[in-house]
């Protein structure tokens, strides 16, 4: 029996002419550091991603599939890039500012990208990456800051306003299939080269609808949202496209993300909604508690990419903003889960615990545990094992360049299909997700995890331990066993089996995930980022670069 | 450049795991008339699904395709057909327990029905039907009620619960394509034979997502809807889909719609939402204010179907509940637009223009509006013309009997493949829909329309009319023009030309839209359903019948 429904494609192209035609007086909102912020409503800025396109394809000879990438902050310009581009046909490559220059350049030239649109902010970035860009062959620049870094470029450069003032606000869109490809971001690739996640029209559609869903971010046009979160970081949670589908207003901060001005348009723009990672809003809390602001407005905010500390949720509690966690990847568009308490909870003592999970899987999103040995573990809130996903708007695979089938590596992808998260962690009975570890953090012993995470939590409890790392290393018997180092403090002495007695008595960790092998080290190795190197120390220890103490 | 998403289809069982399994606590609560309400969490009810689709297929011999039909109220067996049967691969097919008995018999002859799930109650229905059926080769009968007029059913005859009893509770669902035919519904078809309309899993998916998001219904596991709309009228507005998907708990009214059921349902269940059509609101209010009872519960109140007076709305306003207008059809799923005012209209004199209009378009709907002669009208919220609408969750063919290719007649779809929706009316800057017509009912004119509802609305104001019909009828100069029929009250006399005057001057029609022809009829003739049958008085002028007077 055939259905008879039409066969109409989710595509960008549609949410754009959706946001243009009936929420066109839906306004983006870009903060310019001084006096008047610039305003521009949904219809203006729609008719200025047509005459972007006309100006891509037109001017700089953009085809179906070529990629334009952008070197921007939030703003207005960047929403009219992340229509234009995809619902010409073409691809949207959004690049990471805060990249170390070859880095930028690797990906750039991997991407293949055409056309670069850059901020003139970030002019001094990019300027010196011209040579190294094999692909390039424009760079457009819009806002202010100094263009003389582009003197004698390799490649033309074009002012962004002047590019599109004569264009036609008409485009004849084509017809897109939805699988095809709308957008590129890469993973910024802590371990190997970084890997391009390439979302689809019909990802991002149906993502879109996920956030506007009232157990998701629940965003109407009686919503104004603060978009702290970086458009070249996962299409900005996808609240770009939310917006354009649902008339939701954009207040974006351009490169004005410190705490101060982060706080004079809370209380001067009165968004109801904003999302940052933690650290955002641990600087702005700072911020609110010596300068005190009107930010009632803020009903809803939404927090993501890394674990939200209690304590900050509590006091973002006590000025009237209610944090929503949420979990995902650049591989998950991101939404993965969003912490709603479930109805039985609310108004009760458990429902602060339900909000400082992960969150609540989604209709959209198949969520699995997986134990050591590759079993799929209970929904019990208790075993641990690693977050395996599947849905429309989870990668099943990354970008491999021009010409080559898309990369599936093992160790990211399961067999079916399904993406490995590398976070560890537990669901419970009604789907909300805890994680704990990341996969490589853990110490697979016996065919039972041993939470890394945990034990160094421990040792750093004890009054005599400033820093704590624990890795896996190899165990004849045991398959890996873990390795404690630990940084003393200034005056305070040494004594390992002291700090196994005190793991075992104080912080109750089970007997047989007590680490025989133990080290000293001066400071724990960190990454760039500030995150304990484990790389580091777990070849030092492979070249017998540690004393180690067996206990 | 490939997309690196997971392909994962859109399908009714993944909404079915996602219900059973994350908001396995959310429960359906059917009404019994009588005592405590029948009570079963998702998961229960879930289970009990799993163990119908293994009875149907083991038992029964219900193959890929097959159609399952259901003459049920609303309550949970209904709600586990609806999952079982499309998760299973088979389409089930809800019949109006409304239609009269030879379409009933029609209707599930053309749909090859091979079993039917009726309740006790509505037995006497189905038994005479029973001889007359093709293709039926199985009835299961559950829920209270005479089982006596089966006797000497000519197909075996099952009792539900049995059938299920000692099924098991797993099942390995199918792998199938979300354009694959999940439920089929029949247009009620006033005009011709009715009309199948077969939604796809991709396009309940969908549906199922947009009734969710803020901007419609907004529905959270903090939720209890109560369920008015039948199942077995457009999947009851996607309820059923939307509740699984994101935790909303149902109240089943079953056969007890009445409004001194639905009244004690109200108060002892407290729903936060509840959807039907005007005339059940209209029946409830009435019960209201003879028996005032707490509803404060209901806040969110979904009317569509039909028209909502102004008055009906104000009157739930003064009760708390706050009803949003919403307009469909079968052909649409049936979510076309709801009626939430825009931001800026918000607390201010425009609000309430704004919540009795059909509503606004939402980002799955593209409309327009198609002139008299073909032309696309302006967004102006004045040029009025027949509403045309495209999206994934709109039909674009009805159904055309086994192996036949799905039907497209010319006033139904667009050559571009647009459903025609027979209804006229305009659509403001801001995407509002204002229904003003059947496009059956205008009459065109010189190239314009001439609303035949505004004339009639017009001279039944007059206070010698009783009733009045407007019709087309042939004209050699303007191709149509309006026949004005009027039924004279008791004791007054009929003076045309006053009538005309009377609708030029204080009705304001514009004069080349005043009728030159005129008639008295003793009454209006009416359909079944007591609409005027303007069918019957087109033909009795074309065969001369009606004695004519032209001004």
């Amino acid at each position: 029996m055939l259905s008879t429904m039409q066969d109409v494609p989710l595509t960008v192209t549609r949410i754009l002419v959706h946001g243009t035609l009936v929420h066109g007086r839906s306004r983006i909102t870009t903060w310019t550091g001084e006096g008047e912020p610039q305003r521009r409503t949904f219809a203006e800025a729609g008719a200025r991603a047509i005459r972007l396109a006309n100006a891509l394809r037109d001017d700089l000879g953009v085809r179906p599939d070529g990629r334009v990438a952008t070197l921007l902050w939030n703003n207005s310009e960047h929403v009219e890039a992340y229509f234009a581009v995809p619902s010409m046909g073409a691809v949207l490559h959004t690049l990471n500012l805060r990249l170390p220059a070859e880095q930028l350049a690797w990906i750039i030239n991997h991407a293949a990208d055409r056309v670069i649109i850059v901020n003139g902010s970030l002019i001094p970035l990019l300027a010196p990456l011209l040579p190294h860009l094999k692909t390039v062959e424009h760079v457009v620049v819009s806002g202010p800051g100094d263009r003389a870094p582009l003197d004698g470029s390799p490649v033309p450069v074009h002012e962004y306003e002047d590019l599109i003032a004569d264009k036609p606000t008409t485009y004849d869109w084509p017809e897109l299939d939805e699988r095809q490809a709308a957008a590129l971001c890469y993973t910024s690739g802590t371990t190997g080269d970084p890997k391009g996640v390439v979302y689809s029209h019909r990802s991002i559609y149906l993502h879109s609808m996920q956030v506007n869903m009232a157990q998701s971010m629940a965003l109407t046009d009686r919503d104004t949202s603060l978009v702290v979160v970086p458009q070249f970081h996962v299409n900005a949670w996808g609240l770009p496209h939310a917006a354009f589908m649902s008339g939701v207003n954009l207040l974006m901060p351009d490169r004005f993300l410190q705490p101060a001005p982060l706080a004079e348009m809370i209380e001067g723009e009165r968004p109801t909604h904003a999302a940052a990672v933690p650290t955002i809003w641990q600087g702005l809390l700072g911020e609110l508690t010596a300068r005190p602001r009107d930010v009632s407005s803020l009903a809803n905010v939404t927090i993501g990419g890394a674990a939200c500390p209690p304590s900050l949720m509590e006091a973002f509690d006590k000025l009237g903003m209610r944090v929503c966690h949420a979990w995902g990847m650049t591989e998950t568009s991101p939404l993965g889960t969003v912490a709603h308490p479930p109805a039985h909870a609310i108004g009760t003592e458990k429902e602060f615990a339900y909000r400082i999970t992960q969150g609540r899987i989604p209709a959209g999103v198949e969520a699995r545990i997986i134990g050591p040995d590759g079993e799929r573990l209970p929904w019990d809130g208790a075993a641990a094992g690693e977050l395996e996903v599947r849905g429309p708007w989870i990668a099943g695979a990354y970008y491999n360049g021009p010409n080559a089938e898309p990369l599936r590596p093992t160790d990211k992808f399961s067999e079916d299909g399904w993406l490995r998260t590398g976070d560890v962690g537990t669901i419970d009975p009604e789907g909300f997700l805890t994680l704990t570890d990341r996969a490589k953090d853990v110490i697979k012993s016996g065919g039972e995890w041993i939470s890394s995470v945990h034990l160094e939590n421990g040792l750093m409890s004890h009054p005599d331990i400033a820093e704590a790392a624990v890795v896996a290393v190899p165990d004849d018997k045991w398959g890996e066993r873990p390795l404690a180092i630990v940084v003393v403090k200034d005056g305070a002495t040494v004594d390992y089996a002291a700090l196994r007695s005190f793991l075992s008595d104080e912080v109750q960790v089970a007997k047989w995930q007590l680490p025989e092998r133990w080290t000293t080290v001066e400071t724990v190795p960190k990454t760039s980022v500030g995150k304990f190197d484990k790389k580091v120390l777990r070849r030092q220890y492979a070249a017998g670069e540690l004393e180690v103490t067996h206990l």
